[in-house]
């Protein structure tokens, strides 16, 4: 969607050492905005961009508009299953069928062999990786590890929404990720436990609105089996009127784990 | 769905036409049958299937098992729009969410530059044109016109189903396609008068009910302009337990026509 940072720049550096070619889109897609989301606010700068992946070696960049992706008569969209219909689906409805529609014409349109997507978007990733197995399309879909500031927040253009005391405050997300880490390498292994204990730490900050912590399955965000390997914490909520997402993997032994 | 008859070897070599390379789909697919509709006992005769096909030259026979199209855990689905909520959307709710899954599903692993289909599925063909718009397939979907018993029955795997009683009068569908054509060309412009004059015709032959009969604008099924000048008339309803559906479209002189 555009207003790059340092953790697109890094999903363009991870394709260009899987392709020769690489392709980026830049499109703000209306349909995986609610009616009382940012979707006119959402930053747009393109030039900037453009700049930026200029640099990056970038060999096309894709920047259609809303008429050229959704034109008169337009009506048949993707809709992905039970894992959207949870965590940011249930926050947002209709999100990720406007994703996985967005996605399914960008992969038709570009044919990449590869799509890197990053990490952040936890669900988004997942949702996207099956839609591309379900329909059969020939991409091989790529989760790029979370980048953040030193101070641990993830990079995100919505980040430049967050006033002072706010951007302050924001490395709520990441210390609750690390408090359900040492839950875990203390031998907590209940996910309810773990994200009881990482909620602890929004006490502190009653500027964040959390909307939900959880600690689920990484294929399929359902309840994790007893003898999981793998746990994945996804957390979201409200800083002021920014709402931020983040998520980390962890082992049984609470060590961070990448896709 | 295979059990090919007439028409579907005439959509095969319509595309030998077009193509050097023709592939045919064999698959009943679950996914476009409704709970209390016919998948069970669809005919499925892959061999005599093949033998047809072999003798028409075609290259490629794609007929995969259920759980090799639908493996455990998919649930992505094609959702086609306004134009799948009338008419057979109407009386077959989700079917043409599966029709439009299975073809995008296709269209993806077989890659084709054309895909024939018939005009009998009128309803299908345009759901199907228009989801290969929306999701910007690079397939070219054409289709072939409705091949017809001699008494004017259009072919229909489902035919078979048919008792000789109910076969004899099958050809009603036809009839009252006939009776809107002449209707058409003595001047009536009115798409309600035009279907009011084509189901007399089915007030004598009680054994069929009638579902619907419509005349609407050919590209979106819609009401017509007043100044139209095409329109299709399509027909569907029941011959004992048989759903048998039919159209035509046709000029304002009221001369049948191709699409």
């Amino acid at each position: 969607m555009g207003a790059l940072h340092e953790g697109h720049l890094q999903l363009v550096r991870c394709a260009r050492k899987k392709a020769d070619v690489v392709a980026v889109s830049i499109f703000v897609n209306p349909t995986q905005f609610g009616p009382n989301e940012d979707f006119d606010r959402y930053p747009r700068v393109l030039d900037a961009d453009l700049e930026l992946l200029d640099r990056e070696g970038v060999s096309i960049v894709f920047a259609p508009s809303v008429a050229e992706m959704y034109p008169d008569g337009f009506q048949t969209m993707v809709e992905p299953g039970a894992m959207a219909q949870v965590l940011d689906g249930a926050a947002r409805p209709g999100h990720f069928r406007g994703v996985a529609t967005v996605c399914a014409k960008l992969f038709s349109i570009l044919n990449p062999d590869f799509a890197v997507m990053g990490q952040k978007d936890y669900q988004q990733f997942l949702i996207v990786r099956q839609m591309a197995e379900d329909l059969n399309l020939p991409v091989q879909i790529l989760a790029h590890p979370i980048v953040r500031e030193p101070d641990g927040l993830a990079m995100s253009s919505r980040n430049r929404y967050l006033n002072a005391r706010e951007r302050a405050q924001a490395v709520v997300l990441r210390r609750s990720l690390d408090a359900a880490g040492r839950a875990i390498a203390s031998g907590e292994a209940d996910p309810d436990a773990i994200s009881a204990e990482a909620r602890k730490v929004f006490n502190n900050c009653p500027d964040f609105l959390h909307e939900y912590f959880v600690a689920v399955d990484p294929d399929t965000l359902a309840k994790p089996r007893e003898d999981w390997n793998r746990i994945v914490c996804l957390v979201a909520g409200r800083m002021g009127s920014t709402r931020l997402i983040d998520n980390a993997l962890f082992s049984r032994s609470g060590e961070e784990e990448t896709l």
